[in-house]
């Protein structure tokens, strides 16, 4: 490429996180840089798009980019938006992230950090979730930096097959323990929920959703789990091909 | 099953909507009916969820059943607040629309209706989402109704692969002309989107997202979208396994 890419940023926990500026600061040496991350945090928010409402998209100077805008949406509209409407060339790459917080596994569904990069690759655009594996606000995003470095020019220089992206979960540990990169598969998890129930200051009930995640296949060795918590950066080629392909003989067999 | 069957219901669309009122004047006949579905619409929320706030759930009787919640979450808390937190037993199969409005090929990602059968899944429990394909609020949700029970009946007899639901929709047609039940995988497509901008009354820019369908697989005839255009009620079995397995091979080689 002769010019210099065109990379696209985008977040989930908000547009001023802690993790959305580390990796501006290591893409603005990658490339020209143009934001749009939402206004507030977006977790949780998956795949989520604003169609009974309108959206706002204001230039703003958090990251001193030229190209920079709030988001009133989720992660998903300030891709749609960005893409179609604020951008004038298509970006050559998207990077979504770094998420305060594990994206392996069953999170891909719920995640809008990963969303943002689904949608992406849905576009065409070569896109890419990153999210480190500590909740903390505070976390150490610097640990991961060279392998987050090479997994951003390989994409750039390869691109991605059609309509897949990349989600990588940076494991909680210092570099010189991180033993490299695995490209596997999203492990078979869920999230074992249950409701803390409280009452407001009227007596009324109302509930906070909290769970616990569970690996339902510890024996694996070629999942995400399993990788990131033996010391891996982990690559799931991900897509929004959501067809259980093994299902469809027997499914047909029973209700034709 | 000696006893009845246990249908957990729940829509995006809303608790009021015809659509599900539809949807539970047949399940009324099948089993028996707990409804937990929002408050409000929440078409296009995806796979969100809440984590950043409170939810209620308030009994209600809209529809005249003994359970019946409206819950102030997405499709996606609906079902788990109603089998981890409101029910006192994990129901036997969730039915999750009719929703109004097609949900073929990719809007299975944006689809709260379908998002709510993909979470029923991801917890073990045999799940159907429903789609009319007509926007229509006075839709007629009739014509379907013979294909409907048969399907919710052989789900009930025959259960469901681990971890897959299914994604049914329903031709804008009538009965006599319907010619059936088609098996079949997502579409490869996407929403060709633009960008309405307008000023609001102080001046300041603000934007609607519209945007058109497009099938970037039109000559394939084993896709939602063909059949559905071509007369028949589509069921294509769905999964939270978003992993894009052909890619990991090329992957590999080009990351490592």
């Amino acid at each position: 490429m002769s010019r210099k890419p065109i990379i696209l940023i985008t977040n989930d926990d908000g547009i001023t996180a802690p993790g959305i500026s580390y990796l501006i600061s290591i893409a603005k040496n990658l490339g020209d840089v143009f934001i749009v991350a939402p206004d507030k945090p977006q977790s949780g928010m998956g795949h989520a798009i604003t169609i009974n409402s309108t959206l706002r998209a204001i230039p703003t100077k958090y990251h001193n980019v030229e190209h920079e805008y709030s988001c009133s949406g989720t992660p998903v509209d300030c891709v749609k938006i960005a893409i179609n409407q604020l951008m004038k060339h298509k970006p050559d790459i998207i990077l979504s992230g770094i998420n305060h917080g594990s994206n392996l596994s069953i999170n891909v569904i719920y995640s809008g950090t990963m969303s943002a990069a689904v949608e992406g690759a849905v576009e065409g655009i070569p896109s890419i979730g990153f999210s480190l594996c500590d909740y903390a606000h505070e976390a150490d995003f610097t640990q991961g930096k060279e392998y987050l470095e090479k997994i951003i020019l390989s994409v750039l220089k390869n691109k991605l097959p059609k309509g897949v992206c990349l989600n990588v979960n940076i494991p909680k540990l210092t570099k010189d323990v991180i033993k490299g990169i695995k490209v596997c598969r999203q492990a078979n998890a869920l999230w074992e929920e249950s409701f803390d129930e409280r009452k407001d200051p009227y007596g009324r009930p109302y509930y906070w959703l909290t769970g616990e995640f569970k690996n339902l296949e510890k024996e694996a060795t070629d999942t995400d789990v399993w990788a990131n918590e033996n010391g891996y950066i982990t690559v799931v080629p991900t897509h929004a091909d959501m067809t259980a392909y093994e299902a469809i003989t027997i499914l047909s067999e029973n209700l034709l």
